[in-house]
This record gives C-alpha cells, sequence and structure tokens, in this order.
C-alpha cells in the first residue's frame, strides 16, 4: 500500500462524464489498496470566465479580489470529484486550500506555498477517506484566499505529496508526457520515460508547457518522485501499465541508467530582443540599463554583454515580445539619455532555441555540434548563452522550426539512448 | 453617521450591470458618511446552476460536499461586488462566511448561525473600508462550509446586522415592500410602509416569499430594524427618499401608530391535504400517526384533530404536495395496520389561505368575519386552524385567487389604516 498523490489538469475536469473517467482512475488506484489524494483543477474555461467577469469591472483586477473570485473555479471541482467518487460507493471528502490548510505568502495571483499542515489529510486517509484537495490556492497566515498563477495546481500536487511524503506524484494531463521536442514541429518527436528535474526545469523555463516551473522546482527541493501521464486514456486500463507510463522525473544520483548526452529541444518565439549599442563600459552599467526596467515590473530574460573595446560595450537582452514597446519607450525616455549609449535597436522576430541535457555537465562538444549543425543549414545565431545543462540560441524567428528539426536529427533525439 | 447593513438578492447582483448599479448605490450611502457592510447573493441562475452540475453526478448530492460548491456562488459575488466599489475610488474589502468568521451548526444545507465574531469587520469599518461579507455561507467549529438553506442571505444579512448592533438592515431585492396581498391576485394590494415583525414571520412562514423567515426570527430575536426595499429604483436618487421607502419591520412596543387589525393576508398552494378517518382515540395516537412521518423527514404543516364520538376521532394534517405520495405510501404501508385507523383520503387540490395581524390580539370577531366572507362567496372551509395573529382555513385551489380578493376587501386593505 502506498500513498499516491494524483492531479488532473482543466482538460481532464472539463465536463461531468470526465469527471466520472476521473473518479473511474482514482477508484482503480484505491481499490488496488493504495491511500489516495487528489488534486484538480478548475473545470476547463472556468478561471477564464471568472476572470473574464472582473475585467468587466476592473481592466486591471485588485489582486486580492480577484484570487476570491479565481479561487471557487477549484472549489466548485473538488465538490463534484468528491459527489463522482461517493456515486461510486468510494468515501471521499473535499479540502479548500484554507481548509488544509495550504499556507501561503500574500502575493495575491502569483502567491508561492510556505507550509502545508498534513494533520487531517493524514487522519482521513488513515480512516479510509480518497482526500480531494483543491489546486491552485492557498491561504495567507492571516486569513486571505491566494492563487499560486497559472499552472499552480501542479505546484498545490507536488507540495501536498512532499508534505506527505507520497510515494508518487502523478499529474495526469492531456499529453501522455515529455517529449523530445513538440511532436507538431517534429513528428519524430520521441516520448522520454524518464528526464533528471533539472532538466525539466530547464524544459519548462524555456517554454515546454508541461508543468508549470514552481512545481518542478519543488519535486526537486523535495525529492518528489513525478510522473506525467495521460488522463485521456481508458481509465480502467491495468494499473500495471499506467504505473509505468507517461515521463518519470528523477533524480540524477537515483539513476543508473545511461544518460543521454541531450534530453530535448525547446524553443519560445514569446520574446524580443533589445540591443544597445555603444554604452560606456564602467561599473554599474548594466544596473543603470536595467534596474529601470526591473523597477517596471519588466522580466528580462537572456542578457548578454560583451567584452569591450574603446571603452564602449554593447548590451543584449530579451524581455517578453508583450512587453517590447514599453520597453523600448523607457529606454529612449528614461534610460538612455542618463548612460550616455549610442543606439538602440530592437527586434520581435526572433525566436530562441535551446538544447538541454544533464549529459552536457560531462560531455565536451556539444554547443559546438549544435552551432555546426544550424551552420550547416545557413541558420545564423543572434545571441548565445549557456548553463551548465542548456545551451540556447537567438535566431530568426523563420528558421525556428527548421533549427529545431535539424538540432532533434543531430542529436539522434528520434533514437531511444541505448 | 451610522453603521448601515445592505443585503443584495441574486436579481439585484444578477449581472455586471446590474453590480454596477449596486456599487453605485452603496457609494451614495458611503459618501454621505455611513459605515457600509454589504451582503450580496449570488448572481442569479448561478446557485442552480451549481446545484445542476452536482445532481449529474448525484441525483441526492452529497450535502456537506454540495455546500462546498454552492458556496462559490456568492464568493464570487462579493469579490466582484469589491472590485465594483474599487473602480469607484472607494475602498473595499470582501469576506467569505469562514474568513468573518460566521459561525454555524453542521447542518449541510440548512445549517444555523450560532455566532458571529464582528473584530475584524469592526477594524476595517474603522478604517474607512465598505465591508462585502457572502451571504448565505457559514463555517463549523471544525472548519467545513455550510450553507443556510434558500434565502439565507436574507438571515446573514440580518445576523451581522445583530452582530454590530447595525442601525438598520436594508434588504435590496426586486419588490418593493411587503404588500397586503400578492399584487398579482389583488390589482389593489397596498404596500405597507411598516409590519411588525410578528407579522412578518406568519406572512413569511405562510408562504409570502419576501424574506427568508429564519431572517425575521433573527430581527425579532436581536430586535434589527430591518426595511425590505426595492435594489431596481434608481440607485442615484436622493438618500432621504430611499430611507423612508419600502416596508419597515418593527417592534410592537416601539410603536404608537394606530395598527390595522389585519395586515396582510398571505396563501399557499404547495400543500396537500391528507385525512386519517375514525382513529381510534387513545393517549399517543398522535405520535403513532405522524412519528414515522417525521421520522421520513417529511414536513406536516397544519395538524387538525377533532373531538371524537364513540372512541374514534378523525385526523387531519398537510404536507407540501411534493411529499404526498411518499407520505400516503407510509401511511398505507406502515402506519395504518399498526393503529386500526379505518380509512384514509387525500387531496391535493387545496389551498391555504391565511389573514395575519397583530391587532387579531385585541380584536374579537375577526376569524368570524373571515369565515362569512368565504360563505358569502359560496366557498367551503375544509380545516381551520388559528393563533394568536392568524386565522388560516384550507380550501379547494380553485376558489383560492376569489378568496384572497374577498378577504381584502372585507378588511379594507386597499386603504391605508387611519
Amino acid at each position: 500500500m502506498s500513498l499516491i498523490v494524483h492531479k488532473y489538469g482543466g482538460t481532464s475536469m472539463g465536463s461531468i462524464e470526465r469527471i466520472k473517467n476521473v473518479a473511474a482512475r482514482v477508484a482503480k488506484w484505491y481499490e488496488a489498496g493504495h491511500q489516495l489524494v487528489v488534486v484538480p483543477s478548475a473545470m476547463s474555461g472556468e478561471t477564464n470566465r471568472l476572470i473574464g467577469l472582473a475585467k468587466e469591472l476592473m481592466p486591471q483586477p485588485d489582486p486580492r479580489e480577484l484570487d476570491v473570485i479565481a479561487a471557487t473555479g477549484e472549489q466548485v471541482s473538488i465538490g463534484l470529484l468528491a459527489m463522482a467518487l461517493k456515486a461510486r460507493g468510494i468515501k471521499a471528502k473535499s479540502y479548500c486550500g484554507w481548509q488544509v490548510p495550504i499556507m501561503s505568502d500574500d502575493a495575491f495571483t502569483k502567491a508561492r506555498i510556505t507550509s502545508i499542515d498534513d494533520k487531517k489529510i493524514r487522519k482521513d486517509l488513515d480512516d479510509g477517506y480518497v482526500v480531494i484537495v483543491a489546486g491552485f490556492q492557498g491561504v495567507t497566515d492571516d486569513g486571505q484566499i491566494t492563487t499560486l498563477g497559472r499552472g499552480g495546481s501542479d505546484t498545490s500536487a507536488v507540495a501536498v505529496a512532499a508534505a506527505l511524503k507520497a510515494e508518487e506524484c502523478l499529474i495526469y494531463t492531456d499529453v501522455d508526457g515529455v517529449y523530445t521536442t513538440d511532436p507538431r514541429v517534429v513528428p519524430e518527436a520521441r516520448r522520454l520515460t524518464k528526464i533528471t528535474f533539472e532538466e525539466m526545469l530547464e524544459m519548462a523555463s524555456l517554454g515546454s508547457k508541461v508543468l508549470q516551473i514552481r512545481s518542478v522546482e519543488f519535486a526537486g527541493k523535495y525529492r518528489v518522485k513525478t510522473r506525467v501521464l495521460s488522463s485521456l486514456t481508458d481509465p480502467h486500463m491495468p494499473l500495471s501499465d499506467e504505473a509505468i507510463s507517461g515521463t518519470l522525473i528523477t533524480f540524477e544520483e537515483d539513476e543508473k541508467m545511461e544518460q543521454a548526452v541531450v534530453a530535448g529541444i525547446a524553443f519560445n518565439r514569446d520574446e524580443a530582443k533589445i540591443s544597445i549599442i555603444g554604452v560606456p563600459d564602467k561599473p554599474g552599467i548594466a544596473y543603470q540599463l536595467l534596474g529601470p526596467v526591473a523597477d517596471a515590473n519588466i522580466d528580462v530574460d537572456v542578457i548578454i554583454q560583451n567584452v569591450s573595446h574603446d571603452g564602449k560595450t554593447d548590451f543584449s537582452f530579451t524581455v517578453h515580445r508583450n512587453d517590447y514597446a514599453r520597453t523600448m519607450d523607457l529606454l529612449k525616455s528614461a534610460v538612455l539619455p542618463k548612460t550616455g549609449a549610442a543606439t538602440l535597436s530592437g527586434d520581435t522576430k526572433i525566436c530562441k532555441v535551446s538544447i538541454v541535457g544533464i549529459g552536457m555537465r560531462s560531455h565536451v562538444g556539444v554547443a559546438s555540434k549544435m552551432f555546426s549543425t544550424l551552420s550547416e543549414e545557413g541558420i545564423n545565431i543572434q545571441m548565445i548563452t549557456t548553463s551548465e545543462i542548456k545551451t540556447s540560441v537567438v535566431i530568426d524567428e523563420k528558421y525556428m522550426e527548421l533549427a529545431v528539426r535539424a538540432l532533434h536529427k543531430a542529436f539522434d533525439l528520434e533514437q531511444a539512448p541505448a
């Protein structure tokens, strides 16, 4: 008998029929003797409907009150799922975030979980209940409702699994796992049976939208064995088949398997590039340039500063495309006049392509193989950044698919590692 | 400066436009220097939508989980109303039942409020906030969500007003007050400017649906000055006009005014009559007959036992029409065989008509005037019950409108009391 956490996304909870399928799947695990905690999202479309109502009243909704409203989506889901289980004759009990409680800070609409009290859940599990915990929501020390941001139910599930020291956290979603890259771009893309949490972290941060990035951080920090798998398969499939399906997020040192050098290829076309040319190269210049951008709540992603010559340097960074115009205005009006920089240029038609793999740590030549592959395809690289387990390049947006396909082939990703 | 509680029903909260009107009305009171606590219901249709979802999973939804789901309707309303006020530049803060907290017993779907902690609300009021409290919901000692039954937001509002010792509780609804009878039946029906809480209690219990009966009990017990008025009037009407509109529920001894003998006429066609003829008249027979009915959770309304002759008596009572078939089955199969009663008869085509008035206490002849009026119209009376301030008769359903119109005229209800 193991303690297992299931998480179901909005699509899996999207209708009464689908909720019945979720209950059938949970029942199968429960009847096999496991203790089950289930974390559902809001029914698909519901969170957007609620936010839409709020925006009719305030184009920028008050964050505290928006969370009061948005949290109701998951509250409906937990009640419905509890009923679907009871209708099958299974004891079930629902909890809102504040009832567990799942404590969080007070950063409304993007709060972070600070602690989870597992007493009530544990007692219910011991009494034979399936426990259903609302995803996406928490409560502050002074009893205010918070939500955890888009995809926050993933984090709820992993955090609950961590608090309960669950055997495994199963994230049921509408894809059947994590792929070497997006199958819509590369038809040969292969589902990974395993991925390390560090690779998953990079894949998530680079735009692969399978899991909320914070859930991956949680999985890594608390060593939660997490599996991404499909809820769209037959809920009555044999348990043994289901327990090895999807993609398991593992921890490097646990693994004896031969590790592929590159696990996957991520890409992101939501960014825009801004370059400041001829910046006087003196201490504090990066802060002078980027401090005002950060103060305006604009997230900066890739930042590159080249070596200087003649006391001048070039400075480039990327921001989300939605922030491009605002950032350019800010630099022109408030920043450049103070720094004596020469010229400003920008480009929204770029994309970022990254190879990710924990094997890069111990294998030399991975980055150079990436560069040569792109060169052979005639693709010019505009920016490069590297970390221990990923190499990212910024290229012209129009080459994105070509680059991803060429790299997928060059690193033999269509083949399972030997 | 006074502390005022406003309650808005589902129709008043039924769309974003209407919520803006509610905010305009609250703003007018706030800007006149009052402290405001606002209790909204769920947007009209929302509670039924949520219950409908639940019933797709369980025809008889689990009460605990149904409350988890149903409570979200009011939770959305408080967030939206807080935003509508903030959009007008007014400080506002929302509270769910559990956040106040509004404590209740654990009778899910029909819980009763046991206590309200006013500390947080009072502090916010002193800090200049409009405080918005979710109607219809409470929380048990062990942190479970409850709801207070249909119309429960009225009770929430009056209970909050009692806890805060508010100057007045204004119940905004889609009618402009309490009428001498239903204007759809008697066009000459007159709005009462005042009604005693005891009369209101009888009117509510007799099917006049303006207020949930428990809210009237609360108003009486805690002496909450409560006014029923329309939210459909211009929200910018002068405050002085609004403050004297609608119907004020008063307390007898506060009033010096000339009291009309009869305040109004209530009627109810949701009941069915059951008669048990030839029951052996011995101690405990009423319990033997009605105990099993109560055990089956069937509410019995009017109960009449006539004087016996030859050691036999007749026993009649009314139940809700929806419970009629079940009650007849129960009596036939389980009750009558044990009691030796002779025959059972029933009739669903009945209605109950009642005259209500605190003046009946000190005026003789009110009941007999009622009976003579009905007699003149050729209406046969099937059952009669009386209390201190009301007289009810059960008659053939088809005479209902005729009876109500005749009584309305006989007691001069179209005229304001001198």
